[in-house]
């Protein structure tokens, strides 16, 4: 089954907001064995829906649409499906009742905008939303399958969850896509493609492969099609296997892993703490950590140190090594660490001490340079990184390579 | 000039990376007059490529296209152009010794691939890319205009700033766009709707208007055309003046502001300084905060304190307080936002303190309950907030609340 997405959203054309919607249901789809070949967005123009819509449906065999549902008048999009499939728009009861309902449970008034939100067009399957007042649309149309979705992330979600993935692996035919990802940290694109050259070329035909480089890591992705999903599983293994022989250190995870995600569950699995000393990274690495649900079972907490007073009075620096060394220097980041471990008497800890920019370079310490110490009891290490100009760049490498830092220390134990 | 943008990578197809680069690079050709009609995204497929490419240069002037031009196997764009264009690969000499250069000044080998990125398709004008290997490429074609740039993010937007839209501005018509964005918070989408709906209807016909809400805010965006800067700006302002004094505690911020931007501006013009206690929002706020240039001026640090132990010891907050009402309680929140005040010497602190999920909640407090503290010398506010189920959603919600809250507080002093 072949499938394109659209978003609609005047805000998408003039880039006020990134589309993280297509992404997150050509995941879902791909899952689901569905081959997603277009994504694309247009402006809530009635006509430009009307032709673009009409095209998709002449070319795939599904089209799944999000944005344009509204309460207020730049919503159009159902107004355009309307014209488009000839029918007339009616209230949908259930969905009216639910609206009524849940601005009564908040003491809410229920305007005649909210009301609106339950009429429907008249040939659609309605699909429901419980997460907000527009609810989703299934069309069929000859062969093709429309369906319109509101925008809002986690209302599209629940819709795509609970409605369209069901009954997309409902009529699923046998054929599969498996991808798998690798992650790489810790060698530049070039390099990695040197190294695994040879493997590349011996990779058997069925299995594509396809470079992926971000700021966090370089990533490496494995695809086959097939209609014996673990035999592809079985295929794709053994090429990583293979891999892992040749970059061994540079692996640091799979798929969904992440970092943070890979770094919590090492500390979880040998019962230790975590504590964080951060300067440079200003936060960024507690926020990664504790964006992971579960996160308080080894995480006490950090101490954002921006200020040197703040290094010296609450994780204990040596006013002295400031003064002679420099906040941004090993001496500083390593002493930062071991006060933080000990103020919040955690297994393990992590510094980090840098100059992120765009101002505060030296010609002896340019923008970029950032120090980073890991600490145990009896264990501390520290470590010189020399990045680039860009303050947003430095940070988000800055917490990676810390992270890495305390993942090989765990790995090595 | 009506544009399209065309990112090229299976990578978006299957969902594995969101493509930021078409907001940046529409949110530019907005600022230059450009009228971006169309976003999309295609595989790394040779035929794919050239049909899409030949269909969007018959509908638009100008077609921006990112990625595929990678030094490995997977990147196809450059021969998709060769083929379509009807021209050869040659070596263009300037790029291979800046190439060169690049690796000796970093003593690293130059490999094969690495040198291949030098050679581009013989019809095509070359846009210089000092922050990589790949350059932009520029292609006439009849009456319009194809750009090709790789795909990594900080060197498309150097090729962006330093040679298209540069180019484009010395071609341009005379008419201009015009945006304007009121970023609001507080009133959820409908209600706002209700508020604002007259001061809606007597728009000037000239301006039209959007409502994009997210969990940081609901932005109203008002737009127009003309060919009078000036009018158009005077325009808009005239009405954003009008619903300022409709919703004026709900505004906070206008175009490329941000909730953090706003509350460290009115810290710095105060020349006051800020420190935080984190609980459930794990660092976020200090990261929103530090990952604005020049944050170090006001902001002393934090204190991320994930468990009670850290509460107790680092933040000073009472055992018996947290035994009595536990942690995520008025009477907590306010001893840590008092504590941190105290602890980093500074004028004011912001503390969070709740439930994000997804587990951890109780009858009495679900999860989603989370209480926010404001402190300065004389002065501390806490407010309780209700949130949703969604640990991300709620991590942000708090965030923003809780500036909000500072940054109500010190426009009322």
């Amino acid at each position: 089954m072949n499938a394109a997405i659209l978003t609609i959203g005047q805000e998408i054309l003039i880039g006020q907001i990134i589309d993280t919607n297509s992404a997150w249901i050509a995941q879902k789809l791909n899952e689901a064995g569905v081959n997603v070949q277009l994504i694309t967005s247009i402006p809530d123009e009635n006509s430009t829906i009307i032709s673009v819509v009409n095209e998709l449906l002449n070319k795939f065999n599904l089209v799944l649409v999000t944005g344009g549902l509204g309460p207020t008048s730049d919503d159009v999009t159902k107004l355009a499906l309307c014209e488009l499939f000839d029918c007339e728009l009616t209230t949908h009861q259930p969905t009216l009742e639910r609206i009524k309902n849940l601005f009564s449970s908040r003491g809410l008034p229920l305007t005649r905008l909210n009301e609106m939100q339950a009429d429907v067009p008249d040939r659609c399957e309605v699909l429901d939303n419980p997460l907000g007042t527009a609810p989703g649309m299934w069309f069929k149309h000859g062969d093709s399958v429309l369906v319109s979705m509101p925008g809002v992330p986690f209302e599209m979600k629940s819709i795509m969850e609970n409605h369209v993935i069901p009954r997309l692996l409902s009529q699923s035919t046998e054929i599969v896509i498996v991808h798998k990802t690798v992650h790489t940290f810790g060698l530049p694109e070039s390099f990695l493609a040197d190294k695994i050259s040879e493997w590349e070329s011996n990779l058997p035909k069925s299995i594509s492969l396809a470079y992926l480089p971000s700021p966090n890591s370089i990533r490496l992705r494995l695809s086959s099609t097939g209609n014996n999903k673990e035999l592809i599983h079985k295929v794709i293994y053994e090429q990583i296997e293979k891999l892992k022989a040749i970059i061994p250190d540079n692996i640091f995870g799979y798929d969904n892993d992440t970092m943070a995600l890979v770094v919590a569950n090492l500390l979880k699995n040998s019962n230790s703490t975590l504590a964080l000393a951060e300067s440079c990274t200003g936060g960024n690495i507690s926020h990664l950590i504790t964006s992971i649900p579960g996160s308080s079972a080894f995480f006490n907490g950090s101490v954002v140190a921006y200020s040197n007073k703040v290094k010296e009075e609450v994780l204990g620096v040596n006013a002295k090594l400031i003064e002679e060394h420099g906040a941004v220097s090993k001496q500083v980041v390593e002493s930062m660490a071991v006060g933080v471990r000990k103020l919040m008497n955690s297994d393990y800890s992590i510094a980090t001490s840098g100059i992120a920019g765009p101002t505060g370079g030296t010609q002896a310490k340019p923008v970029g340079t950032i120090w980073v110490a890991i600490s145990s009891r009896n264990f501390t290490e520290s470590k010189l990184f020399k990045f680039g100009n860009d303050r947003e760049r430095n940070i988000i490498r800055s917490s990676i390579s810390a992270l890495n830092m305390l993942r090989l220390h765990l790995l090595s134990r």
